[in-house]
Parts: structure tokens; sequence; C-alpha cells
């Protein structure tokens, strides 16, 4: 399946990526930019100087002396890096890219042990506590890095260097890990290999490999005191300095077994990865058990912890879930990777069942966090994706520190930005799936390509025009047996129409509209967008009395640069309409306008904190304004202001 | 002056103090308590196995081996037991507690080093550090309640033993501090010695205690570096490993000389405690300008930084104060010590100038936040008093794991609960104050006794009804010259009305009413008590739409308990009336109640967390619903449940 996005708004950002991002990161990498890497937070342990990661790998080879500096994780850097430069490369073969990409498999292969074990943590600081401190070394997590970026490798370039660095390394872990005395009966603190297990096995075809995947799963949680014992039996290897910390096994989903856990707890990223998992095992081997696991965990995200901007990770605190229906607006995490993690989450999902509620998610994560995770210039990025900011409070609130106003060129723990740059390089996987001689359009981007379809190839184009109106026209050619396309009607449009030559439509339970096609053909489905004026249920307390504007896919906010400080003191009187804007620093973009009413703030106050009503305070006045609307994405591109999303309403017509 | 409280209401908590409190900390301190130590919130770093206050102590005297244990300034928990004791003791004379109080002061008096120090984490641990890393070591501040607590146990016993060790603790302290060569040039990271030495020069009369008060007063901030400088000069000394921290020194409002302190900022505690001498150190030296910077902190704090309950502190990071207008609700820290240093700051400016504003603070952090600080029972206490609580969040959200819905029995750092009694047992100082032959008389309490006006003793009784309406009848006996009374007019009573025997009345710009008395005379006091609802300023973010309910000096909230859970679906649609209450667990007290409304969670809602409105949702739909309000302090005396003190109106009529 070779489609290729054609998409200017896709496409805007794989430039950016393969122009700027790329580039940038590899400077980043091997500290040659001139950057200031910002800490996520106020914490002192952050390491934040520098990246040392392709120094790191150069120690680990033996190129060069030192000692390593960074995160437990910095390998992983490289990895994603890699990824994204294999995908972009993918895209625009170039040769000085194709370079830069040998140098660090090289690398990569250099710095490899014989058994084929690779952390450069480990191997450079602290070789005999290799696998002894799962609940946090993040060697596995960093093998799955690598083996994804091999995949993305290989398929780049035809090369299988990669891969046999991966296989090596699987096969040192396969010896490493299981039941038998003497291996380590565990998982890793963080989920990331058992996803790449499943991505290695998609190009290789070794059946091993999601065997492991799985044994990864289903070890997790078993026994909920393995990261504390493994360091109690390693305690006389100077880990820790003989300090046994507390472990929060939640965190690590590891507080029971997976088919016993019924809610999305502990950090939001892992969760999602180890979720995604579970549905692309339960794809593969029909396993219904692991489907309705990966299903529970689904349904308790996207009906109780979830954003509307497609975010999850309601605490900086563990950057982590929550409870139930707590959905704070200006403290929560909203990690990028967890959105992205999301995204692979929906994906696997819909290979096991087809079902319009998947790919909405997709879609939600993609058009509102995922790319609010990188600016307009591409060179700077967030972790956090707030959806209230007040730029004073992320100053002089310690407990918002993490919230950022502005994104920050580079991070002490730089987990995000190359996570953006390899799924938005890759998002052509994303578009279209196919199974049996049906073909299932998810998502509304401008593709081009061959896709298969059962035993035929099928030459396909999508292209879409969503400004004015929902317009989508599908070309079907090279169409040899009769299949059947089954479109998404998504759920912010109204007015379905399709046109075309096609028998049905059917409208399916599961949101699609199939249609029967024998021969090649061209159709076109159109539909309404109107503007959505979302409500979240009674018990997310922070939205109480407030709205959400969604337009299409797009999620939409107040900036301070269009709105004036104080947003708090806006509430919106009508049903916001668009206006076709187009800001040269901000590009073309659907906005969106409304009347509202701005709360005066009365001389009376002046030194009064507290008034009682209409003793000292009269009633509140207001005065009528205009609220102008951006999608959420573009947030925090002109200056540095406030921004908001759920937005209070006033005696509202609808 | 010794005027006594017969004042049901606080003498309850006297009585609680003396029968419960006082005997259970003994048996803390002692470790002889069969007691659960709460952590303030998730910190592996707080000690909370036991107390071993009385312990560190017996093993700096000698008397015993062994290693300090707690933190750094658990001497104060003894000093401050010590405190409230004796004020008790004066309250009610009583053998077996004073020979409780003996045998703390004995063994006091042996812990002292020779050349007067005293600190048994410094004695025990690193003798070798004494003075050497001020920034947290909170020696002074120890002195400091060591100070206060001899005060305390010589007006309630006359013994001037622990005067003599305080006396010899301050030589100790000026022979090490001072700008010579070899001295220490700087101050204490917790403010407290400065207060204290205040009330050491009132016993004693001995002005030095007023000048060293004024030199750490005036040397804070002055070099900012201070704290680090001492850290990196006795590196060699052991200290923190060698490991030099990050210090904040707004935190400590060192980071800047006093005159230049624009805004409350740092921790909050520490913030009150040095404005508070400030204004003490105005008043003795009628210093114009101390006296201006402590107003301009006082007016920050009131006018911008302040909680309606009396509390201040917006954030647990740091136990600080944070910006102008921001206030959470669910968040803050609003710690109980903080109102009782606030309680000092208010006493401490109206020595400098009679404002009602001043005694309206003392008021509403006495009746509101500091008695909240402690059960019914006597016996559980909280440090941290939000003003909305959801158990859940408080056990499901790390960032609320220091808002208990519960009050815990003790806490590892115990500075709140001895803090409540020493200052609920020495009420009588806040009731009144005389200047030349003017009598102020600030608080509605039930007190008898003799007070000084001008170079006349008169005697005063003051009888305070505040169920239906306000009537204080006050008798002025033992006349010999004319006097001035000053009734405060408080601004939540309305229809105000004096009756008796005097000349006048004239209404002051301070806001309290003065009479002319020649002779002994009877007057009556009465007034309306209106329910009242008050609004915060409109940049306050988490106060938007909605009020806070007051009547006389209480603060009214909501509770699971009366309203059911969920109370965000509460809102207000009328002014609370009075309901006079009693019950059996919460005692006497007025309750309120009024009409309101509550949200209907659709069944719409299933399993959505965002329903588009018009096109999924419909408008939402609500019950009436009676609300039943209790006193803010009272809250957390029954089940454990949802609390609110600010709440939706919904076209309220008033």
């Amino acid at each position: 399946m070779t489609i290729v996005l054609k998409d200017a708004f896709w496409n805007r950002y794989t430039e950016l990526i393969r122009n700027e991002m790329i580039p940038y990161q590899w400077d980043v990498l091997h500290d040659q930019a001139d950057i200031f890497i910002d800490k996520e937070r106020d914490d002192a342990a952050i390491p934040s100087e520098k990246s040392h990661a392709i120094e790191n790998f150069n120690i680990a080879a033996g190129n060069k002396e030192g000692n390593h500096y960074g995160w437990l994780f910095q390998d992983s850097d490289v990895y994603k890096w890699l990824e994204s430069a294999a995908n972009s490369y993918a895209l625009h073969p170039d040769d000085k890219l194709l370079s830069m990409i040998d140098e660090v498999v090289s690398l990569i292969e250099d710095a490899q042990e014989e058994d084929g074990y690779l952390s450069t943590y480990y191997q450079i600081e602290a070789p005999e506590l290799r696998f002894r401190r799962l609940f946090e070394s993040h060697e596995l997590y960093c093998a799955g890095h690598l083996i994804e970026a091999a995949v993305a490798h290989y398929k780049a370039t035809g090369s299988k260097r990669l891969i046999k660095v991966s296989e090596k390394f699987v096969e040192c872990i396969q010896a490493s890990f299981g039941p038998e005395k003497g291996k380590v009966n565990g998982a890793d603190g963080h989920q990331e290999i058992e996803l790449a297990l499943i991505k290695l096995y998609e190009v290789t075809g070794n059946t091993d490999y999601v065997d492991l995947s799985k044994w990864f799963l289903e070890i997790r949680g078993t026994d909920p005191h393995f990261y504390s014992k493994q360091l109690e039996e390693n305690k006389d290897r100077g880990l820790n300095q003989g300090h046994i910390p507390h472990i929060n096994t939640a965190y690590h989903q590891a507080h029971k077994p997976i088919y016993e856990q019924e809610e999305a707890v502990g950090h939001a990223v892992r969760l999602v990865y180890i979720a995604a998992t579970m549905a692309e095992v339960a794809a593969i081997h029909q396993d219904e058990k692991l489907f309705k696991t990966a299903q529970r965990l689904w349904e308790n995200i996207i009906t109780k912890r979830f954003y509307i901007t497609g975010a999850i990770g309601s605490t900086v605190h563990g950057e982590a879930f929550t409870f139930d229906y707590d959905l704070p607006n200006d403290t929560m995490y909203c990690e990028t990777c967890a959105s992205i993690g999301l995204l692979f989450f929906a994906q696997a999902m819909l290979k096991n069942k087809i079902d319009v509620e998947y790919a909405e998610v997709m879609e939600r994560t993609l058009y509102n966090t995922i790319i609010s995770g990188m600016a307009l210039d591409g060179k700077h990025f967030f972790y956090v994706n707030p959806l209230e900011v007040n730029p004073l409070a992320s100053s002089s609130d310690p407990g918002k520190s993490h919230v950022k106003a502005t994104r920050p060129s580079w991070f002490g723990c730089a987990c995000c930005p190359p996570n953006i740059a390899r799924t938005l390089t890759s998002l052509n996987k994303y578009v279209s799936t196919s199974y049996e001689n049906n073909l299932y359009l998810h998502l509304f981007m401008d593709v081009e390509g061959t896709v298969k379809v059962g035993g035929q190839s099928i030459d396909l184009s999508q292209k879409v025009n969503m400004k004015e109106q929902g317009v989508v026209e599908i070309t079907i050619k090279n169409v040899k047996e009769p299949l059947t396309i089954y479109l998404r009607l998504p759920s912010w449009g109204d007015n379905f129409h399709i046109t075309g030559k096609y028998s049905g439509p059917v409208i399916n339970e599961n949101g699609y509209v199939s249609i029967e096609v024998t021969e090649d053909t061209q159709f076109r489905l159109t539909f309404d967008m109107p503007v959505l004026m979302h409500q979240a249920h009674p018990l997310v307390r922070d939205n109480r009395g407030k709205v959400a504007i969604q337009r299409g896919p797009f999620v939409y906010c107040l900036e301070e640069e269009d709105n004036g400080e104080d947003l708090h003191l806006l509430s919106l009187t009508e049903r916001p309409v668009v206006t076709e804007m187009s800001d040269h620093s901000l590009g073309d973009y659907v906005g969106l306008k409304a009347k509202g009413k701005r709360a005066i703030i009365d001389d009376s106050w002046n030194n009064q904190l507290y008034q009682a009503l209409g003793k000292e305070s009269k009633e509140e006045t207001f005065e009528e304004v205009d609220l102008n609307f951006i999608p959420y994405h573009l947030w925090a591109n002109r200056s540095k202001g406030e921004m908001m999303v759920w937005l209070k309403t006033d005696n509202i017509e609808y």
C-alpha cells in the first residue's frame, strides 16, 4: 500500500520537519545548535545543559572517552530523529539526508555490544546493572525506539543494517528475559518495546516477536513488587547508593495484571503505548480477551478522561491520568506524546473493529493537540498543551510552571519534538485501511496512490476541501473486481450528499456510509460544516457553564492578541460564524467570529477584594465585544498572551 | 491589663485545648500517643514516624544517647506546647499541668549549652555547623519560639527560669551575629526571632532586644547571596555532602532589603511574621519608614492576595503567595499558621494606627481559618484550609494531596496545632487596646476585667450576643477621669443603635464610633446582621459568577452531608436566611438556608463526554433544592465529603 499525502495543510508540516526540524535536531543531538534548552518545569533534577546524545553513542562505541550525560533514555532522541529522518527521506529522497542517516546508523552499529545489548548509559556508567533496575532504566524503551527507527529506515532505504542491529538486540533480550531461573521475569518500566516488536514482526514476518510482545504485555503487574524486588536483589551493585525508592507501580501500569485493569491510570504515554499494543496483538491473534481489555481502557479514556483537544493526562504529577471527569484546563499535562500514543491506540483499535469513533479520535488528536506541539517555524515545541493559559500564572505559580505560554526551542527531556516529526512524516498510514474487498477511508486528507483491496491493487485519489463546505472527491481507477468503499461521515458534519457512479449508499452502524463500486469511478461526498458549541459532561467541574467551539476537525480558541487580556471576563452570546482569515504570521486558516460580552471592572472595586452584593456592589456591567477565534493548534505563534478554549456563555440561543 | 475571656464560644476552644489538646500533644511529644502521623502531602522526605521532640532534648541534655529525629525545627514543637500550656495554666491554674510544665522547663535548662546555644539538631548532629546554614537551619526560629514560651511561662507563673535561658541564648546570638569580621552578617531563613525579641523586650524593658530585632529585619536581603555564600564558605564542613542547593531567596523574603519589597511574596508564614515585626518596631520607635513598609505589604495582601476566610498563601509550592488576584479555592495552601501570623500582623498594625480594617482582619482570621484548623474534638487539625474540597480529588490528584478532606490527628511537621493552641489561649490580648485616655474595643467577645486607660484602671465588662441580632453590652466601672470609648462598627452589621449613658456618639473615619464617658456607665450597641453575599473582584478568576455567604464574622459553606454530592451542580437563587440550628455533633450554631437549583444530569450524557449544543444536547434542566449552609469553621466535623465556599448564583435578586 503506497498512498502518498498530497495535502497542502499537512505537507506544510512535513516540509517544516524536512527543512527545519530534522536539521535543527541534528545540530541539537550533536551539541552544535546555539540553543537554550528549557526545562519542562521547575525541577533541578532535569538535565538541560545540552543533548549529548550523539556523544553518548561515540563514547559507548569507544570513539571517544567521557561520561554519559542526560536522561537514562537519551538514546531514544537519536532513534526518534532517525525514524523521522527515514520517513522524511521516503517522502523526499535526498543524498545529504541519506549521508546523515548513514552516519548515525554506523554509529549505532559501532556502539552495539557483541551480544546485541545497546544502551549507552548502562554501557558507559553501569554495565553491572544491565536489566537490573527496570523500573526506570528505559533500556527496552530505547530498544523499542531503535526497532521503530530500524523499520522506518528499512522501508525508506531498503537497507537491513538497522534491522540486523535490532534483531541482534532482540536476541539479547530473549536470552535475558523469561520465567527461567536467572532470567529477568518482568517488563520495562516504560512500555514501548511491546509496540516496536509488532512493527518488527510486520517487516520480518517472525511471529516470535509477537510472542515476545505478548509476553511483555502479560508479565506486567503479575508481581506488583517486581520492581522493588529487583532493586533489593541488586542493592550490592551500588544501586541508588543503597537507597530503595518508593515505586508507584500504577504509574507504570504494573499494579496488577493488564486483564484486571479497569481504568486508565498512571503515566499517560505509557498507558496508551501498552493499550495500543494490546489492540495490535488482539488483531494479529484475533484475541477477544485482549481486545476487550483494550476496549475497556479505551472507553474509560474517551468517555471520562479525554480533553476535547484530543489530549490526555490531567496532572503534571507523574504526567498522569487522575480520575473520571477530572479535566482541569490550566494545570493539566496533555502531553503531545500522549496524544501521539492515543493516535497509535486508535489506529490499532481500527484493526480490530471498524468504528467511526476510532477514526474521530485519530482526527481529533492530529488536528489539535499533536500539531499544537510544534510552532509554525518548525523549531519550537510544546510538551504540555493547555486549554487555558495565563502567562502570569505560568511564571508566578509554581504549580503551573510546566504550562508554558510560548513554545520553548528544545527540552531537556526531548521526547515530544521527534515524536511529532516521526508521526507527521508517516500520516499516510492513518488515512485508510482495507479488509477483504472493503476499503475504509478514515481521514479527510488529500492522498494519491495505490491501495491493496482484497486481491487487487486499485488507484486511489482523494481530494478534500474543508473551507466553506466539506467536499471530498474520490477517484478510483484500475478496478478489476467489485469492492466496497466505506466513507466516514464525520460527527461534526451535516447534510451529507454523495454524487457519482456507485450503488448504495448504505449507512452503517459503525458510522461509515458504504458504496459498491464495480468499475473505475469518481464520486463526491459533500457536507455542511456547522460551527459546533460543545458542552462537557456536567461532572466536568471546570467546564460548567462553558462551551468549546469546533468546526470541522478543528477545536477553536481565543487568544489575547485578538481579544485583549483577561479572557475570563468574556462570555459568548451567539453562535460564532465563519470569517475566512489570512494572517501573514499564521498562514491561511478559517477564523470564527461572534458577538460576546466583556465584564467591565467597576471603579467601586478600587482597592476592594470583596464586596457585598446589593450593599457595596452593583450588578455587573458589560460591554458588547467581537470575539475572534482561531484554530487551537495555531495558538502561541504570535505575541505571548492568554489563551482559552472553554468559554462562558450567556443567554445563548442555539 | 487583665481582661479575661468569658465567652462561651471561645471558651469551648480553650477548654478543648486544656482538656484534650495539651495532654494529647504532651503524649505526642513524648512518643507515647497511639497516633497515626499524617504527611502534609505526598513527599517521601517528610518525617512522620514519630515526634521524638522530647527525646531530642534528652539526648542534647546528655540524659540519653541517640540521634536526632524529625525536622530541623522539631524543638519548636516543644516550645509551642509550652507556650500553650503556660497560657492555659494562666486561665486555669492546675498543679498537674504545672508539674508537666516544670518538667519541660528543666529539660530545656539541661539541654542548653554553657554559652547559651540551644538547638538539639545541631547539638546532637552537627555542632560544627552552628549558625552556618541559616537558610534552612531554623536555629533562630526555634530560639524565637523558646523566647515566646519563656514570656508566656513568666506571665503565667511568675518564674523567670525560662526568661534566663532566653536571655542567655540571646547573648550567644548577639555574640555570634553582626557586621564584625568573624560574625554572621545575616538573618535566619525563617523569621520568628524578630517577633519574639519584641516580646522579650516587653517583659524585660531591655531595648537591646528591639535593636537586635530591627537589625535582623534590616540585614535581611541586603546581600541576596548571603545564604548561598554561607553554604559555599562552609562546604568543607560536610555540609549537604558538598552539594549546594539552589536557594529561592524570595521564599525567605531575602531577595532584596525589606524597604524595597513592594509585594507579599514567598512563604506566607515567614512574610507575615516579618511584617508583624516591622509594625511592632514601627510602633515602639514611631518609625514612619518601617510602618510604610509594613503598610505596603498589608495593602498588597488585603486587597489582592487574601481569601475571604482570612487565609493567605495561594500555592502549596513553597506554601507561598503567588500573584495578585490569584486565589484558587481548591489548590491553595491557606495554612492555619499563616492566618495566625496575619492576626499578629493586624494586631501590630493597630498599635500604629487605629483602623477598623485591622480589627476586621483579626476577626476574619479568628472566626474562620484559624478555628477551622482544629476539629471539635480538639484532637484533629488542618494545616491547609481549602475553600473547596472534593475528597476524590484529594486522594486521586497528586496536585491536591495536600488538601485534606478530613483533619488528620497529627502531622510530621507539627507547626499548626500548637500554634492554634497558643493563640486561642491568649485571645484576651486582641479584644481591646488603649492609647492615652482612649479605649478601643475591637472584637465582639464576652470579656471581664480591668484595663488601663491613661492613668486609670477601669473595670470593663463586654457581653455579646450575635444570634438573631448583634447586641453588645458594655459596662464600665471605677471611672475616675473622663475617657473615650471607641466601639467598632463592623462592616457586616447594619442599623447601628447605641443606648445608654454617654455623650456622643461620633462616627470616626477609622470606622469606630466614639463615645465620651465621665462616670460609671452601661450602654448597649445593637445592630442587624444581614446575610451578605460577597462577590470577589472580577480579576479573581476562580470566583467569577459566584458568591460567598457571610453573616456576622462567619463565612459560610455548603457541605455534602447537608446538600448531597457534586456541589458544583448547585447554584443559589435567593439570598439565604437564618435558620437557627443545633446539630448534636456540631453544637449550637446559626445555620443558613436558601432556595437553589441543582443541575440534572440528563440520560443523553450516558457514555458521552462532550455534546454539541442544539445538536446532541438539550438545554440543561434543574430541580429546585434547599441549600443548607454551616459556618465554614465547622466543616469536616461529620462525614467525609465535599465542601464549597464560593457558590454559583443564578438570576439572584438582591
